[in-house]
C-alpha cells in the first residue's frame, strides 16, 4: 500500500495532511472507507465530500478551501491531494491501483493459433487461442491478442495494443500504438457502395470495390461491436487519441480527427469529416459528405444533416418525450404546422 | 403425438371437446391444419378463429362463448383449451412441441477447447469447439457453450444457461441460471469513461479504469450483438427474468430491474436505473444518471432525458414521418416555432 | 495493363480517343493520374472532370459533349468511355481491376476446422481455421468461410458465397448463391417473442419458441454485425439482390423484397414486409406488422409507424438539429403546441 506522500510525488500533486497515511484504492464519495481515496470534481458534491469517510480526497484548491472551512466528522483524519484537474488525477491514480489487479497476459503464442508462416511475432507479444493471422501482417512489441480474433493479410498492429476476443480486422488495416479494441469490433469490412443499374426488365446493384483501407492512430479505444468500414478508393481514418464507444458505425471514407469522443450507437455516414476534439453523444448520427468543425458537441440522438463550419458549437435535435396520449395530440398538431402558420398569416392580415 | 386431454392436464387448462384427438404442433390461425393447435388472444381475430381449420384452439372463456355462438365450418371437429392467459398457454405448449425438434447438445468437452487448468467443468456441461475459458471461471450444471466463445477469468455461469457461438464474456462476469445468450453478445467490456486533460498545447482523454463487473440474474435472455459494459467502480446489474433483444447497448453502472423487456437497438447510458417490469421499445434511448419508475413503457425511437418518477406511465417522443417534400416545409416551420409564438403574442396584445 | 480499346470491348461501351492507351486502375477525379481512369456521373462535377489529369474518363454522351466543348489542359491525351450508366460502368471496371489485387483463398479445409462427419465439403470450397459446421449443413461450390465462423445444423450456403470471419449462422439458415456476409453478422438467432404471464405475486415472460428460420436469396450482401432473426412460426425472408449495411437489425418474420438497399443501423420490427427496390436510410426504423410499398425511400433516422401503400414515395421524419440553446426553447414550445393551437382558436373566435 503506498503512502499519501508517495502518491503525491508520483502524480505531482500537492499534499495537505499526514503523508504517512497508507491508502489502498479508490471508491465513490458515498462508499469510500478510511483507507480509500475519493475525488471531488464538481462543486455540487462539496457537502457529500465533507461528510465522506474517505481517508484521501483529490480536490481543486477552491474545493479544498471550502472543505477546510466546512469540516465534516471525518475531516480530521483525511489527507488532500490538491490538483489542477482532480478528475484526470483521479483517473491516473485509479489506473495505478487497477494495474495491480489486472490480469497478466504472459508473452507467448498459444499452440492453437493459426499464423501465416510469413508473419514474425515479436517474443514480447501474447497471442491467445484460436487467433488467425494472415500473410504479411505485422505486429509491434507487446501486442496482446486475447483469442478468437482474425487479423487478415497485410494488417499492422502497433506496439502495446490490446485486442479483446472475437475481433475481426480485415486486410490492410493499420492500428496504431497503445490502442484498445473491444470484443466484436469489425474493422475494415467493405464500405456500403453500389451503383444502381436497373431497366424495366430487371437489373442489379453493382458492387463498387472497396479498395481503400482503415488507418487508426495511436491511443485510440474502440468499443465492443463497433464497425469501421474500409474506404472505397481512399482510406477511412481515425485520429490519435480518439475514443469510440460500443456499437458505433463509421462508414467508408470517414475521417475522424484527434481526441474526439464518440458515444455508443452513434453513426457517421460515408465521407463525412469530423474535426478534432469533437464530442458526439450516444445514438447521434451524421449524413454523408459533411464537414464538422473542431470542438463541435452533438447531443445524443441528434441527426446532423448539414456541415457545421463554426468550431466549438453545441447542436441538438431531439423530439421531447411526453406521455403517449399527449404525444398523439402533439404529433398530430406538428404534422399540421403549416395550417397553424397559414392561420396566423390570415389573422395578421385581418387585423 | 399427445392427445388433447393429455395436453389439457399437462398445462392445467380446461378442455372442451373430444379429449382423444391427437395434436402434433402449433400454427398461426390462418395456416393451422386439423392436426394443429392455434390460439386466440386478441378478440380482433375472433372471426378468423371461427373460420380456422385448426383442430385445437387455445382461448379465453369469453372468446369461447363467442366462438360457440358463431361456429365456423370446422368448429364441429375442434377442441378448445380454455385458459386464463391463452397467449402464455400457447407459449408453454409451443415450448413443449419445440423441445422434440430442438438440437441436442450432448455433455462433453470438445477436444479443441482451451480451458484453464484451474477450471472444473461439470460432466453435465457441453463445451463446443474453439471455446476458451480463463483461470478461476466457474460453470454450473448443464451449461452449454456452443463454440468460438470466450469466457474470461473469474467469470461465473449459472446452471442450465445456454450460450450461442461467438460470445465474449470479460473477466468477473456473473451470469445467472437458465439464461440464454445469443451470438455476438459482449458482456463486461470496459465502460466508456475518460477524464479530459487538455491544455493549450495538447493533452489526452485519460482512461478511467473500469473496475466494476457485470452481474446478470436468472432467466435473462440477451440478444445477438447486445453489449453490456462492466461498471466503473461498482457493478452493472440486470435483474431476474429480464429479456433483452438484439443490438441493445447497456452502459456502465446501469441497473435494470426484474422482468423488463428491452427491444432491439435500445440504448441505456451510464448509471441510469430502470425499474421493474418496464417495457422499452426498439431504438429507444436513455440519457445517463436517470431513474425510471417501475412499469414504465417507452415507445420505440424515443429519447428519455429526464427521470420518470410516476410508475406505470407510457412515454413517447417520435417525430412523425411524412412525405419528404412536406417534411422540408414542416421542419423549416418547426425551426421557427419561436417566431410563431412571438407573432401570437403580438396578436394577443393587439386585440 | 489493358488498353482502352480492350476495356471498351469488354464492358461494351463506346470509345472516343486513342485505343492503344494502357490504363492501370481507377481513382477519383481529383487524384487520378494519366494512367488511371475516373468517372463523371453527376453534371455538378463537369468542371472538375475537365480539369482532371485522368487518362480515361467514363462519361455519358451529354457530359462528353460538354467536355469536348470545354477542354482542359489534359484533355488532349484523354480517352472517353461513353456509357449509358457511367456509374455502373465505373463499378464494373473497378471490379475488374480490383480482382487482380484481391486475396486468393485456395480450395481446401484448414485442419483445425470442426466439421460434422455428416457434412460433405465440395473440393472447391475454402474452409478457414476454427470454423465449426454442424450436422446436416450443406455447402455449394466455391463457398469461402474465412475462419472463426459457426454454421449450425441443417444450414445451407449457396455456391460462390463468401463469409468473413466471426459470423454466426444458426440452425436451418438458408443463404443463397453469390452472397457476401461480413464479420460479426448473426443470422437466425431467436426472434424476440415472449408472452407476459404475471399475477400480483409474480410471474414471468414466457418464451415463445422461434421455430421458423431465415431464408436469404441470391446476390445478397450482409454488413458487419448485422442481425437477422429467425421467424416465430414462419420464416424471415430477404429477397434476391438486396444489400444490407452494418449493424442493421431485422426482426422475426420480416420479409424484405428484392433489390432493396438498407443502410447502417436501420431496424425493422417483427412481421413488417418491405417491398421491392426500397431504399432505407441509415438508422431508420420500422414498427412491427407494417406493409411498405415497392420503391419506397425512407430517409435516415426516420421512424415509420404506419404502413405505406403508395409505391415510389419518399418519407422523412427527422427533428432538425439546431444550437443547443435554441433547441431548449424550441423543444419547450413544441411540448406546448396544443396551447398555441388553443390560442389561435381563441383569436379566431374573437375576430
Amino acid at each position: 500500500m503506498p503512502t499519501a506522500i508517495e502518491l503525491a510525488e508520483q502524480f505531482q500533486v500537492s499534499l495537505v495532511g499526514d503523508g504517512t497515511l497508507s491508502l489502498m484504492g479508490l471508491a465513490p464519495l458515498e462508499r469510500a472507507q478510511a483507507s480509500q481515496i475519493s475525488f471531488l470534481s464538481n462543486p455540487l458534491y462539496r457537502q457529500q465530500a465533507s461528510d465522506s469517510v474517505a481517508g484521501g480526497l483529490i480536490v481543486s484548491q477552491a474545493d479544498l478551501d471550502f472543505l477546510q472551512s466546512n469540516p465534516g466528522v471525518h475531516s480530521g483524519q483525511r489527507v488532500y491531494f490538491v490538483a489542477k484537474n482532480p478528475y484526470a488525477t483521479f483517473a491516473r491514480i485509479a489506473q495505478h491501483f487497477a494495474k495491480t489487479s489486472e490480469p497478466i497476459y504472459p508473452p507467448g503464442v498459444h499452440p492453437s493459433a493459426a499464423i501465416d508462416s510469413s508473419v514474425i511475432i515479436p517474443a514480447s507479444c501474447h497471442i491467445g487461442p484460436f487467433v488467425q493471422i494472415g500473410p504479411g501482417a505485422k505486429l509491434g512489441e507487446r501486442v496482446i491478442l486475447l483469442g478468437n480474433t482474425s487479423v487478415a493479410s497485410n494488417s499492422s498492429i502497433g506496439s502495446d495494443t490490446l485486442i479483446y476476443p472475437n475481433v475481426s480486422l480485415y486486410s490492410d488495416t493499420t492500428i496504431g500504438e497503445r490502442c484498445i479494441i473491444h470484443s466484436g469490433a469489425v474493422i475494415g469490412a467493405d464500405g456500403f457502395g453500389f451503383a444502381p443499374d436497373f431497366s424495366a426488365t430487371g437489373g442489379e446493384w453493382v458492387k463498387i470495390p472497396q479498395t481503400g483501407a482503415v488507418v487508426i492512430g495511436d491511443d485510440v479505444e474502440i468499443g465492443a461491436s463497433t464497425t469501421i468500414d474500409r474506404g472505397a478508393m481512399s482510406n477511412t481514418i481515425i485520429g490519435n487519441g480518439t475514443k469510440i464507444d460500443n456499437q458505433v458505425q463509421i462508414a467508408h471514407n470517414v475521417v475522424v480527427g484527434n481526441c474526439c469522443v464518440i458515444a455508443g450507437c452513434a453513426a457517421i455516414s460515408g465521407s463525412t469529416k469530423i474535426g478534432n476534439f469533437c464530442i458526439i453523444g450516444g445514438a447521434a448520427n451524421f449524413a454523408g459528405h459533411l464537414t464538422i468543425a473542431d470542438r463541435t458537441t452533438v447531443s445524443g440522438n441528434t441527426s446532423i444533416i448539414r456541415s457545421i463550419t463554426e468550431p466549438g458549437q453545441h447542436y441538438t435535435g431531439v423530439y421531447p418525450s411526453m406521455l403517449h396520449s399527449a404525444w398523439e395530440k402533439n404529433a398530430a398538431i406538428l404534422r399540421g404546422l403549416d395550417k397553424i402558420r397559414q392561420r396566423l398569416r390570415l389573422l395578421d392580415q385581418s387585423k
